[in-house]
């Protein structure tokens, strides 16, 4: 298999995705396909004394990068030569099997559904990030790439959910639920209304009714549904509330100097604890419902980060999650 | 000032709600009329070994109560002679300054809006509560009331929230943000990007612009506005990851002997932190936009909650914020 990573996304690009890369190839069994300015990776490479290792790998050459600045529609336009658009149009014509991406996450929208294209009968694709549940990992469907959802979109984000949990998360029947305010079928604005009978009524998932916010952190479903605009705001206050509780725990182990020794026994289980509550040490989240896999490596993502995202691209790649897609769309007639 | 307080609301009534009465009463300065069946009162009051403290009471004896399961509209007609009803029917009699019950939050929107009416020219009544960050609170609104709300409603949360600020919480010019998916003004949906202009134009707040899920336990803004459907999610997901965080870093207490002994050494300041993020500690949330003071107690509130309530409703009811909030509506004519 061979993933096409885009070298120049991300807060620490190029270095830690090229580490990351070469970490992945020695371990995944993936080949990797990088695109970018050629001679500023070299030189990179050769800082970081993986210069030998680079060599294995193929370089699409291309002067331009996005930032987190631009605009994610110049991906087709102004930015064409980006590495990003470069890493799209690879995808598209065959060069790889996935791409992957720690870029605007704008523009990764943009490009699965341009470039790529979106399977037959998806209406949009969605941002779909893993989040730390008591128990395991539940996917955030949509996680903020639609501000605006028809109810028919809501029920495609829980089909496309449970067919990733299914297929490569291993849940065997994964719980369905919409994120509401309240767990009777009445409850909520129009859209949720609407979007309950489309996801009650759709054969393919395990539809387990709505879900509080309450419940998302303790296992309240394996996949929650949302409209994009409640499911970035939910995302980012649920990493927030994490990352302040966290510092006030901190701060509690700083107060003294007795604290300070009490922390120090706890250290390594209260390191353990504080990442497997950053959802960011996951890895990332794919773009579901692109013709092909594309996947946002989170934009933060050091070296062992960019690795496991690359393990998760790779998984999500061998899956069969999108044909799954196709064939349940094809089954309901939702292609034509 | 007399405090009308509903007997039968929440899980523990009516004997945490009595025994928060009687300490309200000692500690706070005011008086307190319940409302509720007069004979399981006294009854209540005796088992709990404060019946002399309650005769000093007046109770407004009614045979009935509203429960969770209520719809909450059963107020008008079905329940119009619950501890609830008669309650609001005695604010809006003028037999107290204020009502606060720890009862159905959607009954208690709809005596708000019903029996005690909304200010002149108040769109919509909203269900505001306080919420820690990581210095102070900051308030939701609107945390449930409105599902669906036009971006007028939302200006108006902006407004009501400020005033609640200023004068109830002495923040001398509190920051009101919009929550939404990102910090630029184009950004989120219709409803949003109205709001924003709605908002940016209002001359009697400070708006400082948009504010991101991941900012918002973090000193964001004083006041965050939110239609009630994104707010009440926000709102059950603070809690619910701040649980689910608490249990975890238990959980490495627990794990091994001398994690507990590390656990006893800081136990009181990992205690002081838990509350501090609990927001059902402090007590409740004012209705905002009803013509005179309503108060939702906590509905799991213990009796130290109720007092703490009690307060906040009598700070709530001296403080003047509802007349500010007619000033301000009156000046711009909306009370046209």
């Amino acid at each position: 298999m061979r993933i096409i990573v885009d070298a120049f996304g991300g807060d620490n690009a190029p270095g830690e995705i090229l580490l990351g890369c070469v970490q992945a190839a020695k371990e995944l069994g993936v080949d990797i396909l990088l695109t970018g300015n050629r001679s500023r990776i070299e030189q990179e490479a050769r800082d970081l004394g993986i210069g030998e290792e680079l060599q294995k790998m193929e370089i699409l050459d291309c002067p331009d990068m996005i930032t987190m600045e631009d605009e994610p529609t110049s991906l087709l336009k102004a930015k064409s030569e980006s590495s990003m658009a470069v890493g799209f149009r690879a995808l598209s014509e065959g060069k790889g099997d996935a791409f992957a991406s720690a870029g605007n996450s704008g523009a990764l929208v943009v490009g699965a559904t341009m470039i790529v294209k979106r399977l037959k009968g998806v209406k949009r694709v969605a941002f779909a990030p893993l989040l730390p549940k008591s128990q395991g990992f539940f996917m955030l469907c949509d996680g903020g790439a639609n501000a605006e959802c028809r109810p028919e979109m809501l029920r495609q984000f829980g089909l496309m959910g449970s067919a990733y949990m299914k297929k490569v998360m291993g849940v065997e029947k994964p719980r369905v639920a919409l994120a509401n305010v309240g767990t009777e079928a009445h409850k909520g604005d129009e859209l949720r209304l609407e979007a309950y009978e489309l996801l009650r009524q759709c054969p393919d998932i395990f539809f387990t009714g709505n879900v509080e916010g309450r419940e998302i952190p303790f296992d309240g479903a394996d996949v929650v549904v949302a409209d994009g605009f409640t499911g970035n705001l939910l995302l980012k206050l649920y990493e927030g509330v994490a990352m302040a509780l966290m510092s006030k725990v901190k701060g509690v182990f700083e107060k003294s100097l007795v604290n300070k020794l009490a922390a120090a026994v706890v250290y390594k289980d209260m390191k353990a604890l504080k990442s497997s509550m950053d959802y960011n040490e996951y890895g990332g989240a794919p773009i579901m419902g692109a013709a092909k896999p594309v996947f946002k490596i989170h934009g933060s993502a050091k070296a062992s980060t960019v690795k496991n995202a690359l393990r998760l691209t790779r998984d999500f790649t061998q899956s069969g999650v999108i044909s799954d897609i196709a064939k349940a769309l094809e089954k309901r007639d939702e292609t034509v």
